[in-house]
């Protein structure tokens, strides 16, 4: 009997440590490209039991591999291959601790899914916008451990910007309590925004303090044809200046990405991309009333028609209407997984760089793969695309993903990199992209990574590899 | 002669290495609370010309101190006295590099005057919304190596939430171009918030990529009475609901502050502060015109005083009655100053704390100094305080702040940490604050911070003894 295994039963209960039978669901990743190995999958009730764990690890010499609701994209929340690595699951801290009104926040603990963070707030008339496809399942510790970002960052930020403060068992087993509900704290280096975005690597996010926005009084949907992506821009500036803040949302969808949707999901009913390269999903927030966002998104949609830079547009009738239209953005990821196997990037660019980068990396990739498609939709708000390659119509998806994957992401990078942009948006790192950031990164902030890396986890045991090797 | 001050002079110009004559206005800080003796004082003309006098210092283990405008409150930006010390100012690093409409985005040298960059902004069409009030001399570098607060923070956070990307020449006198205009870029560890609000002790902001926000349509000014801090909160909540993110200023005033300023400028005509404790003067953006801003306030603030928490209210007329307004709120500090040196605090809490802060704090002084008064004033909309004691009437200053300045400080920080807030909102650590940093912040953060600020700064250079001593 392992000694380590033992010492994890004392501490969190005989029935929260799992050694054996099906433990797929914490050892595959959501994205299936990658099973490993569990030595064991501990489950503390509490942070206190969560640092008594990492103790009882690091005495060991055992790493960790810290896990919320395991929907991370890049292979950063399950075990390596190796047997011997403990799963911390932090699936059992799922209170919410305290809501507090009038400043605004909610203190949560990693555990808490993230829909039930949006409904927790809604319950208390406030608002949390943080938002994205995984909302039914990924916890807030993964979102802040991988800084998530999703559909209102135009408005609200990532995890990081909602974020006031932190607690968190340090790679020793020491717990910092770094919850402020403070909006202004300078009292020295700015841990909390270490720990986020550090995907378990330096330490386990337990708790957090978010911040909470006023519920609108309206929110409206709109749904535009643009004539090309630099329209698309366009919008986006208009929109910026007539809405301000009540600006939300702002989702652009390339013609292929949403014919695939109509052509898997016949049901639904998809607006105006028949005649246009480009649509627009625009969300409006309005802290008057409907009547008045209605106003303000007509005055804006007649602005960029009278400008050319919208051709057509509807603006969603009623909030099922508004659904549907969001369904249909959201649905792009699943029509192409039916359309099947494709190459994925999650990339980010400057908005000003937008239009050109693809005009430049689409002609490279027909130029070396002739029929290639492209599935090109995302947070154009936010320069955030997801930038997908598809087979040539009737290829053997398999067989071009083994031929192709790997020389299409070092075209697709190497043409972000040259227009200044970040090859991985918003999904992390994990061990998917660890290659792939040691070719991007600059050295001397890879130099300045993995100095952090060794002084707060010097015996290299929180998910080792992933992020940066050191 | 010193070796190092030939390198140097190699390096910048002669005329950019001042060794002799006055050199106050680099070793004297804003506050007059320290003269050091530099070294030299050094002045780069190019990010290139900064990172090879670190690297120079470097090799002869010399440390640096870097400034910007010297207008920091803490004494972070003054050499010790020790003559030993080279004050690298940025000064002359003062171009503004780039301004990108579409990405809304600015990119400037660390040397940029604070109201330069506001001013190039809205010549472009754009809010550059960092506003304090030493705008017209503090740079932008120093307002990232101190994280900046000031009057907009409530709608566009600090310093740090309006950065996008940094340049940093790093202790070892390596540049990192980390000057992204991205809004989204998950590619490793969060290198640029550990600088931001650094203060100079991991590294030398040399330029940075900054938000830029649409010019609002219209920006009104109102002033309210409100009978008591809980109503002062409770307005900041109905404002927060009614104007959302147009919400731009929420600033609190006690009664014994407006008061000074009435006295001490008998030319500024205060409103309301007679009949009622204190004062909010709140402001509001708008994206659509003035006539409907107006109207929302005035809907605010009818609704504000039948919930009886706003007794009497005025709108500015005018942008020159709207200034008037801003001025004796800024003002407070001077009327301060004319009425006799004063103990100062710089503090937030949870907004919900504050006024039982307020209250217990209030009367544990009354209890120790009788007829003390409190000047009580601060960003209310960020929880954030400028807790002031003045000496009771007729008292003499000089000696009662060489008696009770320690014990006050004790007495004020010790109520902020049970309740939760923070010893320094905005104005940093510096050297001023390390003593009370170490008594109050939590044992496990410092540890963190000593150990990255030795994996960053190794020999420790780096405006070695601020913000935390090794």
């Amino acid at each position: 009997m392992n000694p380590l295994i033992d010492r994890l039963r004392h501490i969190v209960g005989d029935g929260n440590v799992l050694c054996e039978g099906d433990l797929s669901a914490w050892e595959q990743d959501w994205r299936k490209r990658s099973r490993g190995k569990a030595l064991a999958v501990v489950r503390p009730g509490s942070t206190a039991e969560a640092a008594l764990v990492v103790k009882a690890c690091a005495a060991a010499g055992t790493s960790i591999v810290a896990q919320g609701g395991n929907t991370g994209m890049v292979v950063g929340s399950v075990p390596d291959a190796s047997g011997t690595q403990v799963v911390l699951s932090l699936q059992r801290l799922n209170a919410v601790r305290h809501l507090d009104a009038a400043n605004l926040t909610m203190t949560a603990e990693a555990g808490c899914v993230l829909q039930s963070l949006q409904q927790a707030a809604e319950a208390a008339g406030f608002l949390f916008p943080l938002s994205l496809a995984a909302e039914g399942s990924c916890t807030i510790g993964g979102n802040l451990a991988t800084n998530a970002g999703g559909t209102q960052v135009v408005r609200y930020g990532n995890a990081r910007e909602l974020c006031l403060g932190l607690e968190v068992v340090t790679a020793q087993g020491e717990i910092w309590n770094g919850l402020s509900g403070l909006r202004k704290d300078n009292t020295g280096y700015d841990l909390r925004d270490l720990f986020i975005g550090s995907e378990g690597t330096l330490g386990i996010i337990t708790a957090a303090t978010m911040k909470l926005y006023p519920l609108p009084a309206a929110t409206l949907t709109a749904w535009a044809a643009v004539p090309s992506l630099e329209e698309a821009v366009r919008l986006l500036g208009l929109a910026h200046k007539h809405l301000g803040a009540s600006l939300t949302g702002f989702e652009v969808m390339g013609q292929f990405a949403l014919e695939l949707v109509a052509r898997h999901f016949r049901q639904m009913r998809v607006p105006l991309y028949q005649q246009t390269p480009f649509c627009v999903l625009l969300e409006n927030s309005d802290h008057e009333s409907e009547l008045h966002a209605r106003g303000r998104f007509e005055g804006l949609l007649d602005t960029a028609m009278e400008a050319a830079c919208v051709t057509d547009a509807v603006v969603a009738e009623s909030l099922t209407q508004a659904h549907q239209l969001w369904h249909i953005r959201e649905s792009i990821p699943l029509a192409q997984a039916e359309e099947g196997l494709n190459i994925k990037h999650d990339i980010s660019l400057p908005v000003s760089a937008i239009a050109e980068f693809c005009r430049v990396t689409d002609a490279l990739l027909a130029r070396e793969i002739p029929g290639v498609r492209m599935v090109n939709f995302g947070h154009l708000g936010d320069g955030n695309l997801h930038y997908n390659v598809q087979t040539p119509p009737g290829g053997d998806a398999a067989a071009f993903l083994k031929d192709w994957e790997e020389k299409v992401n070092t075209l697709v990078f190497d043409s972000v990199q040259r227009f200044g942009g970040s090859i991985s948006a918003e999904h992390g790192i994990g061990s998917l992209k660890v290659d792939k950031l040691e070719q991007h990164k600059s050295p001397v902030a890879l130099e300045m990574m993995r100095a952090i890396k060794r002084a707060l986890d010097p015996h290299n045991l929180m998910n080792p590899g992933r992020v940066v090797r050191l």
